[in-house]
């Protein structure tokens, strides 16, 4: 047992200054972490038994399906990172360095070029896989604007795992059994999340798999569409749902242009035309980047839709895309808010939603201009592709979703053969054949976790810790002075419950009993036990549960055992 | 139970080129820990459960006498370090870098600065001390020539611990406990190990104290000095013991110059003068440095002594000391191979084994000549200190000690309240003042333990491993093929040894059983149940025990509760 006096634990009352979220007040505020440097952290003694006990959770769900801990060296050399051409990629991210000896090393942000070295260097054969490696170590990512504490910090924990394989059928069945395994270790941790589906980009191949483990919370940096109904989960950015059927505008009428002198925007277009916003068209303009080469892309949607830039990305497979800024429209002869696609030089594509045979208000490029009656099939020339943001009401499989927040605690992903293509890692298959085995990654963020709890489950006296991943579950505060009968019961109520598997801190300390209750609250102990004038008068034991908030009085004989019950 | 075939564990025939002492050859070939740079080592499944073996005893003990754990940030803001000065002092040997903003870190190769600003964030009050904090964390050194694998590395992972005191008898009793604590951890570890006094330096005061725990190792790099019978034991650095009793030359004649045309050494003049070497003295020159200033230092000891540089730099109070080179001899006009004392310009420590009052022979700072009959007090001028090296035969409290190689493997020291005064941490003592803290430091190298309990226990043939550490207690070897019963058997046995804390390994490769068994040997289990022929013939198994080398044979319905009893 842990006596709270002797504890490194000093709680604030004041909220931190940069602290935005909950999870980072809360975690400041309640002594778990202290701030050494942007983006880095302390965990002190109360935060460490948070992350222990998630990273601990984590090995026993991960050992139970054969996955093996490893431990790789936190500092990297740069060959590495140059065989799969990330050493550049990666960019400002990487914290790179040069040491004494004048060689190139980073403290390493991830580590799939590392295990594909370990992995060619041990492996040779299909015999030896399915083979899934793990680690439980620092990364370093140098964020520009670090934030939110453990959320978004730049030295952070991570568990890491990666498996290889002879084929996809090895491979998904793997990825099964992680997905499963992690299932597991975030019930077990007591968080309400979801799990899923997450953008592959062009990477592992177009069957290959991802998901991402998305606990809920409102401040969550994620938004996910769900239907159970449907039993669907995706995230925003990979979610392909339908509209809720549209009335569409079936004139025939010829393409008219329409002075519109001031309207620039769809809802004041769609006011002055009295038309709803799915009548009119928004035209925006991308500039996509792959290697050295730009060009303008021209995206078109329904008024009230918005553009899945991801998608678009993954459509046009190139590096990256951004909005063309105003001077980029300018130099290419383009009217800001009255662009159209009615004879765009440009390459444009429209978004599924939009019928071809309708009639459409569109820019007609031209200052103070657009058209009326401009009918897809008729009157333009595009690509129609899947290119809207999904949004709260729309269909999947017939069913209507909506949108919640999530915080990404956990990612796993096939990855296919690139990384032991690019590295040369290769495998004597069953045929006798040499191959470049596929691999699978699967990564839990351990502070990320342990805050998106505390986001997911906090009030406004501070953190309510699920038993599992909470620092101790009760808390024995003493409510008289210097009595020793006092102190002896709180000893020996601490034994017995320790002997349950109940782990006990006695708040001992030489101050206020408000205080202590306030400290148990903010730290978010499952419960507490208080020792003072009900046992000194009637040998009757008060004890608060955190979650519901209720007092009960226990007995001295059944205490332990009550608790035991009350605390899942 | 763990499957052999299911693990990652390729172990090598060949020992590794770059791979020069047992233990780095051994935890390559037995494929615990995998090179993946200069000086950076990755854990293998094998060699990471030894690593957390040793983890999880020093945390128990450490716990147990009250010391909370913490997590320090590996990379640290340069401002700490410039507090300390050590961000200049100590050079190359730190890992600094720039990040993505422009502000400078380093990855922490110690955290004294660290700990300190976590301290007085959080402590302000007498009343919480004493208060020790550790930590089990990686730490970077870029030493210039990493070596001897998890001996001398660059990334390796360290328990560092920091005490924090009102005053010295607060600090005493700290450090004594934890100085048990040590004793506990390495005596649990099953290592022969010595606590040694070290030299403390011109740090924390001259009652500082400050200990050594070195593994008894013939590869150790250290030298301790000790005797049993004076219950005694020194690193050599600061060992300060006595000559046995020496005839010395009382002659009183004149001081003469004798030719020695080609005798520059001590051996050389001993047999040509034929003396023996305790009636000559040796002059050394060296430079002291001391910020920008240089000295030349003469030093003169017995001709068969040693200087004990360490000695010499502590009574200087310098920076650093070096032997003069020959161009520095030549500049400062002294002869090399005819220094001596007689009339030097040069600041001259003689060390307090020469007699002052005895006839020597001393070189006469000329080419080809010495001078016989120099008697210190009569003829020169010189300050008696103690600077000789210890040696074998030498004597402290009357015993006569001998010399042992040794792996530091742990270093405790009081440091004073030099960290605590440059970085202006104070607490409220006891009489409301403010004082800066005193401070203790504690650290156990985690993977240079692993690598000395190598280099304490293997012989020809592998590893021989303590039980408390070693990855797996038990090796089953699966010694039949194809034989459904002898495979139900090894898991029946394996269920019953791990039900009574048994680690088991069922060797069931499809490799040759003497490759099985050279692998139990080399990987060093302490112990290997055979099931093989003995099984199918006669109903009895074959048990080896890898200390000993014994095989015994023993039942089916006792073994687990033998194995027990014999793997101690």
């Amino acid at each position: 047992m842990q006596k709270f006096s002797k504890l490194l634990c000093n709680t604030l009352k004041e909220v931190p200054n940069d602290a935005v979220i909950p999870s980072h007040q809360l975690m400041l505020r309640s002594g778990l972490v202290q701030k050494s440097g942007s983006g880095l952290y302390n965990l002190l003694p109360l935060g460490l038994r948070v992350i222990q006990k998630v990273e601990n959770i984590i090995r026993e769900e991960l050992n139970k399906v054969g996955c093996q801990e490893i431990n790789m060296s936190v500092v990297t050399p740069s060959e590495l990172w140059k065989e799969s051409f990330r050493w550049d990629e990666l960019g400002d991210l990487m914290l790179k360095f040069t040491d004494r000896s004048g060689r190139e090393s980073c403290v390493s942000p991830t580590n799939e070029e590392a295990v594909v070295d370990l992995f060619r260097k041990q492996v040779n054969s299909y015999k030896s896989l399915p083979l899934t490696l793990y680690q439980i170590n620092t990364k370093f990512r140098d964020e520009i604007r670090p934030r939110f504490g453990l959320m978004r910090c730049r030295e952070f924990v991570m568990k890491d795992a990666y498996s290889f394989h002879e084929n996809k059928l090895c491979l998904d069945k793997t990825y099964d059994q992680i997905h499963s395994a992690y299932e597991s270790i975030f019930k077990k941790m007591g968080l309400d999340f979801m799990v899923v589906e997450a953008d592959a980009g062009a990477m592992g191949g177009s069957d290959s798999k991802t998901h991402e483990f998305q606990v809920i919370a409102n401040s969550g940096e994620d938004e996910v569409v769900i239907s159970k109904e449907a039993n669907y989960a995706a995230n925003i950015e990979k979610a392909m749902t339908q509209r809720q059927p549209l009335d569409f505008d079936e004139s025939l009428d010829n393409l008219t242009e329409v002075s519109t002198p001031n309207q620039k925007t769809m809802e004041e277009l769609s006011v002055f035309l009295n038309k709803p916003l799915h009548h009119l068209l928004k035209s925006l303009i991308y500039i996509s980047v792959k290697g050295e080469k730009r060009d303008l892309v021209q995206v078109v949607l329904l008024g009230d839709d918005n553009l899945n830039e991801i998608k678009l990305k993954n459509h046009l497979s190139v590096d990256e895309i951004y909005p063309a800024t105003d001077s980029e429209l300018e130099k290419s002869g383009l009217v800001k808010g009255f662009i159209g696609p009615k004879g765009t030089p440009i390459k444009c594509f429209v978004d599924k939603s939009v019928s071809a045979t309708s009639a459409y208000v569109v820019g007609a490029n031209k200052q103070g201009c657009h058209f009326l009656n401009f009918i897809p099939d008729r009157d333009g020339k595009m690509s129609p592709v899947d290119l809207r943001l999904a949004k709260e009401g729309d269909l999947v499989n017939g069913a209507t979703v909506s949108i919640k927040r999530g915080i990404e605690v956990g990612h796993i992903f096939q990855l296919g053969d690139k990384y032991t293509k690019l590295m040369s890692a290769t495998i004597l298959n069953s045929e006798g054949k040499s191959v470049a085995p596929l691999m699978g990654c699967y990564g839990i963020g351990v502070g990320r976790t342990a805050a998106a709890a505390i986001e997911q489950s906090h009030d406004e006296k501070g953190i309510i810790w699920p038993k599992a991943i909470a620092p101790y579950h009760i808390s024995i505060i003493i409510a008289a002075k210097n009595n020793p009968e006092i102190n002896q019961l709180a000893e020996d109520i601490a034994t017995e419950c320790e002997a349950l598997g109940l782990e006990c801190i006695i708040d001992d300390r030489d101050v206020g009993i408000g205080f202590k209750f306030n400290d148990y609250e903010l730290i978010g102990f499952p419960s507490a036990i208080v020792l003072g004038k009900k046992w000194i008068n009637d040998k009757e034991i008060e004890v608060k549960m955190r979650r519901s908030g209720e007092t009960l009085t226990l007995t001295r004989d059944t205490i332990s055992d009550r608790l035991l019950e009350l605390i899942k």
